[in-house]
């Protein structure tokens, strides 16, 4: 087999692409070839990128192509913090994985805090992976009996999907119709796994049953009425993976002493940015920044980094009550597994391990769950901290307006 | 100084908090005490996480607190393509780090198809970085004496503003009045910079020119009307960061041979999925998976990755014209830089060297206008790869059913 | 009994006030009275809103308080049109009530083309009323709680809400929850009714079973997402009311003759303003101006104004096939009825004779499904020729391009 | 010429069609044929529609076609209550057209206790009439050219579009790109014209100007930006027609006295509904029914029904303060006139009378600026009293809940 540089110089002479170095070298020689091609005609350098720690043939197979090495990302952790969930059980240490500085430490503070309350409660409160292929028809009669006949034969969908899947369960499907268009939304229980995949490919298998039943034809196996890895409604009002909730009630000496405001206070911060200034900034975000938690976290526990898009969705709700401050942070469509894609690699399982909760959980399904809950309270924790930043300076300033 | 596992022991007595453990040693030992706390707690073992290739001082300083080690994400590279943009010009190798397999494949799939019709164009069309503090008032007619004072007084805003920058510049001032809340969303063109904090920054000290010049007080400098890792119509319709197109033509037999399907059957897989779907769930973002390009590249170039929210917002479009296939990607506000933040971590700052785009720009602000363009034209191939996969899976069940 | 400027004289002296009248007159006197006390007091007169057509005992009862007289919109025809619908069935007048010149021209000459080709098709594709309550509870974990109850309950649900009513049926409850407030959107089948008044009222009895079985407490029985009267994307995608699409498939030649364009040019228009125009502007409606058709047949038959806001989520295509031009309307909360409300006054029930749809169907809701049928043809129609008219231009203007 | 008999014969037996009436008859005459031809076919009797009290003549030329009489809408008034506006000035009685029964009663309880407090305030913030354009141009790169031959040409297009009018200005030229489309947003002051036509006629004379000095073609001359009688995120953000608002401070005995609840069960309701309630349905409309009043004072007063669509942008809040409540309805896209369209009709100007606000104001303008504060007034009237039904109704049960 060829050495590094006698491949890069087969790619420069056109007698070989990227994408087919894995077809004459093995991995790890492959992406030294790369690099060498890629440093060659753009001057880079590969040095940090080169030192990696995991296996070159596992990212390759199932993570990346034309690989070239990795990138690394700072990880901390935050916490520990107790959650009470209807999965989650005990205390956390959270993974973080960022190059946003503060933000670990906002988090840590937001989950002593927390801790100091007695620790974040969370619920899943919904849970089902989506798929929507798009069928073309003749016209809205069709569309019309098309829709009928998918009321008809739940069963037969069922079967032709969970076919395919032994932990899988389909548990409805949802049609839209749009003119000559009908979308089918296929919700699934897709246990630990995030469950794209295997959504997509039980709705493959149900789809051909749709178009061998009724006059429909399938156009596109993704529709967009899934919704992934976009800012949609249909995601931040039915949900989409867990849906989740943390909250936590914390005294009001503790808001005082260790937030150094009111509730009063973060109350009202929370008010007029998170609601009324999403209300008008036309937003489904209701929340300061969750989206910080739910990256690093996603990146530390080997998540889809694109799927942050729909981990924005989350409402955030501060209620100043006579016992001190209510706090709530809700995720609509937080896409979490504990297995398959990027749970596997090396470091990412590594962080899955730090939260107890690499692997399938017993019973099925609870592993996930657990890490939208305790991913949930880390949110909370973070919109805390920066409520309780933002209050509090507006506090200040009112005490030196105040002693003018 | 202590070793690792003493410090360990002090924090697991009650002596010391995991944060303070960077008083008490340098940051890679501070770090592997860390470890040791978790390791020990959680029964996680840190073998790939502790095996990073960063300075520890640095990461600590600028990146992430209670740092453990690293989170390593496989990196591969697309391309090249050629893009002729307003700042990108030349032939680009797209970096992308993702743990989504089949990714790379498919981004790399359509810029070799791009390459192949000559290269994609891309401009960006709109620039400014935005922070929208929330001030209170006491009702509605002192909300018009601020708006007014606020267009009275652009000068000194800006000069407030332009006061703790040397680079940035004070771009407008757009007020939105709510009841007894006023929105004031200050828009900066930071150059090569993302520019967050140097918006944050600017903006504080033009809030006090405000606080003291007029009756409104200020509640939060971010309102939620910037909207920072929210998805937002605002910033979907106004933009935030660069707004920036990629398009591409490409002719029928180039459709046909490569993409294995037909201009006409992609059009009809974009409208029905893309718009149509889209439409119907009530999305912010009408494409098929930009944020998977924007992610991935977003990972190996250092930028922020709860940004990858924003970057969502983006609409694609494919003609079918009588010489072939026009298709383009806007997306409305991706957020890059090339300064600062995460690109200056070892493995980031080689990824913008692959791309040639590292550090500041000449003139100012094209390092960051080029890389929105190379990222633009990215997700302008894994649209058209995504795209010709589901039109070509059509034509062949088409074939198929005319074959029964 | 007084006379009206006795009475004024009453109202002017402090002795009465406005809607005290009733108490002590007729309807018919009162109103006078009203008039006579505000025409003095800002010196308008009544002589056209004196003359009015319908009983003031009836309204006074059942549409208006503090009557003073009537407002008179003009109200013309469009059509006939044939309909061939789930419900509509034959040819179909359209009434519509409006103040915008050119509206029922537009609508007329689009009814003209669609009947030139044959006809429309339409079809209710879902149908449901919505009320949903909010309620508080104490945290998450007994939001989960009443969550759990209400899916276990859905019987004990049906039955307090079906209590109160002798026609409707519901047809699921769906909970959300956010924070401490636990939403539940009851759908109902209401029939011929519109509905809004049968839903109330069977979820306030159905609120009261939730509130003694849980710790649930009601804060407001509509909670918002119901949703009435305000832009949701709740309902343009799960919908509200009917759901109805209407199509035609109209001959390539009758779009040359008669709209003097090409399939393609009404395409194009149809892509680049409604779907992408509208996907840039953050809308929920992807149509060219459906709520005009939808206003002023609501007018003429007495359907509520306020909920023409629901009527304008609809999404147009259009799509030059090889015979033609296909192009639907689809919109996704139409909320109608042919009884109740404001379908009895005079005016009003006249406009629902035109259709022949006054009353209550048979089979019970076909009225209203018929009713909703005919405007979406009605929304097709102003579809159409608006396009075909900006296409038409646009063609013009290209001829004369191509002339210089 | 003909009776109406005659000529109804005529148009059954083929020879004419309804809309050539007008060519042989007066429009009284050609009103009386239409309802003879549509009473044959239909069955329906037109009693009361045909005892209309404007003059054909000019509702024929202005406002409707293919006339048949006049639908007639209860008007109530409510009030009246001293608005301190920007323009509004004084003591007014608002005129509601409804067929909703309960809502002028709610709404005259909600300004009789604004009254109490004093009167409401408000004041328009921001106020433009917008048209947006779209043109295509061949790709990104000819876009951005034409972008920026717009950001230097403000002057001559300026210059064209005001040449059509007498009082319009034009007052901005926003810009958009999506792909090969270009977006001109055209922002007008039409002063008191609610001003759609005047922008639409400013505009094609702009754009005639854009299609001849640049390469971009003319699609629509409404590419969906603009954007009209469609629930879009760029007119809550960004405003169209006025954006204005209205609040009040209650004191809290008036609160439990006449509203039979507190602010602090007030602000609760408000919360839980009309924010976090919206912010979960996907929402552009934070408030509880204010459309019902935009819709009734919209027919009273002649404005375009079907605007009443972006009337339902609005953001109502509500904030318990020691000395009371404070209360506020933001309208973001309030469309009024009191020139021009059905403001001339006779019932409809005697609406505006009512309110002392009928024709140009002085300054030009400043009539519509205090329609819209007074609307937004009776809006706020509308919420203070459901929210406080709403909130008493709570409270009641919240005794009970204490009485067990």
């Amino acid at each position: 087999m060829d050495d590094p540089e006698t491949l890069a110089e087969r790619v420069r002479a056109g007698d070989l692409r990227l994408h087919e170095l894995d077809d004459h070298a093995d991995p790890e020689t492959a992406a030294a070839a790369r690099r060498a091609v890629v440093a060659r005609e753009t001057g880079a350098e590969f040095d940090a990128v080169a030192d990696y720690a995991f296996d070159a043939a596992q990212a390759s197979e199932s993570a990346v192509e034309n690989l070239v090495g990795g990138t690394q990302v700072p990880m901390g952790v935050a916490g520990p913090v107790p959650v009470d969930g209807g999965a989650a059980d005990g205390d956390y240490y959270l993974p973080m994985a960022t190059t946003e500085g503060a933000l670990v430490a906002s988090v840590n503070r937001g989950l002593s805090v927390i801790r100091g309350a007695g620790g974040a409660t969370a619920r899943v409160t919904k849970s089902g992976m989506t798929r929507a292929p798009v069928f073309s028809v003749d016209g809205v009669a069709e569309a019309s009996e098309v829709v009928e006949w998918v009321g008809d034969n739940a069963d037969a969908l069922r079967e032709a999907a969970e076919s395919t899947t032994s932990h899988g369960e389909l548990l409805e499907v949802d049609p839209y119709v749009v003119g000559d268009s009908v979308y089918l939304r296929f919700v699934y229980d897709t246990k630990d796994a995030m469950g794209m995949n295997m959504a997509t490919i039980a709705t493959r298998e149900a789809a051909e049953v749709v178009e061998a039943e009724t006059p429909a034809s399938l156009v596109a196996l993704s529709g967009n009425l899934c919704s992934d890895k976009k800012p949609a409604a249909i995601n931040a009002v039915e949900g989409r993976g867990r849906t989740v909730t943390a909250d936590v009630l914390i005294p009001r000496d503790t808001v005082e002493e260790r937030l150094h405001t009111t509730p009063e206070a973060i109350e009202e911060a929370n008010t007029r940015k998170n609601l009324v200034g999403s209300a008008k900034a036309g937003s489904l975000g209701f929340n300061a920044h969750a989206a910080n938690t739910v990256a690093a976290v996603f990146l530390a526990t080997g998540q889809d980094a694109a799927q942050v898009v729909e981990g924005a969705n989350a409402i955030t709700t501060a209620e100043a009550r006579e016992d001190g401050l209510y706090a709530s942070v809700s995720l609509a469509s937080l896409e979490v597994g504990t297995v398959g894609g990027g749970t596997k690699l090396p470091t990412q399982a590594e962080g899955l391990d730090v939260l107890g909760l690499g692997g399938g959980g017993d019973p099925a399904g609870s592993n996930a769950d657990a890490l939208a809950e305790v991913i949930a309270a880390g949110a909370l924790a973070g919109e805390l901290s920066l409520l309780a930043a933002l209050a509090s300076r507006h506090l200040s300033s009112a005490h030196e307006d105040l002693g003018r």
